[in-house]
């Protein structure tokens, strides 16, 4: 994935004509789309190759099976379109390798959940995330999720990882954090989605954002 | 889900046309039928509705997200006709809370992973498996997912959920499982993949199971 921007625009949606208009708006400022499977499951496979016209597609469909189920979906996924998957770390490494050997084969990326930001994340994540982040590096993975809600978590996780694998770190605007922030703190991508694909106008708030990162990019 | 035979097809393959066969052959001999994302995202989800006439379906999809996105997977999922879905445990008791929250309310069950067989699930897993058991327990999931590979650790699952939860066992046949050893260790249903599907002749193959199961039952 290349960098342009720093931003990756979270497309939490599920009606396909709104995923379409709100990808067209803001396509310009934007590195890439997430999607996940709310909006795949809910329009089908077929709204990754059309949202991919407007931007890389990365497929946030955590996945989390053993490692032959791993491979299966994202062969489907990358068949679809999508340039990037994101699958669990937890699931261990031989699952995360399935994933990663295909995507090398094709040329695509996968980015690995270190941590998430929800309270239930502090029952068995919390004090794994940083086993994750190095068996990511490890497996050579393209990147890890990050939360964008802790800064000094990222600049963490970017002392564990190194750099040859890339931080997309969500949380930015409606969940409070600070773009500019997490773009010092180490991550390469901030990925927003409410403050975006909720504002009266979606390709403004992108460049705001866009603007505010420019100088740390 | 009712249990009859106690026999669970896992549905691993991903052509339409051969799920379906497979389905209308086995229909009869099992109490559900398992399937994943690999057949639901090459075909698509009214497959679910479409295998739907032959057995009850579980959505073995591994729900490993915040709570709202698990909430508007298994939204997608009941509305197209499956009777169950399996969810990751290691997001946390508000990521499983919201999944059976939904399921209670559109009386459909929950299955929660506790554990997994391959062997990158000794490098996170492993470790928190009886405590996802007991979060399983507590959030009232209507079952749990054990692996008949290792019938004591079914025996320790019993003890640690009692018996107002069900054990949803995979790991017989291919995977060197003995259906009769997995259900006199506590587990309500085995689940068997290839042993059926790649059998000459499926409905025998299922057959057989039923039989060697009937007097545990």
């Amino acid at each position: 994935m290349e960098r342009k921007t720093g931003l990756i625009l979270a497309l939490d949606v599920t009606d396909r004509l709104e995923a379409v208009e709100i990808s067209e708006k803001v396509a310009g400022y934007v590195d890439a789309i997430k999607i996940g499977y709310p909006l795949v499951l809910s329009t089908g496979m077929d709204m990754i190759s059309q949202l991919s016209k407007f931007a890389p597609i990365i497929a946030d469909f955590k996945v989390a099976d053993i490692p032959n189920t791993n491979r299966l979906i994202c062969e489907q996924v990358f068949k679809a379109g999508a340039d990037a998957v994101i699958v669990q770390g937890f699931t261990g490494h031989d699952s995360l390798e399935a994933a990663v050997k295909l995507a090398k084969e094709e040329n695509k990326d996968i980015y690995v959940v270190t941590e998430m930001s929800h309270p239930g994340a502090l029952d068995f994540m919390q004090q794994v995330g940083e086993g994750i982040a190095k068996m990511a590096a490890d497996a050579k993975a393209s990147g890890v999720v990050a939360p964008a809600t802790r800064p000094e978590r990222v600049a963490e996780i970017r002392k564990i990882i190194g750099n040859d694998l890339s931080i997309i770190s969500p949380g930015v605007g409606a969940q409070g954090g600070s773009a500019s922030d997490v773009i010092k703190a180490g991550a390469d991508w901030v990925i927003v989605g409410r403050a975006i694909y909720q504002a009266e106008d979606p390709a403004m708030a992108a460049k705001k954002l866009v603007d505010e990162m420019k100088e740390f990019i």
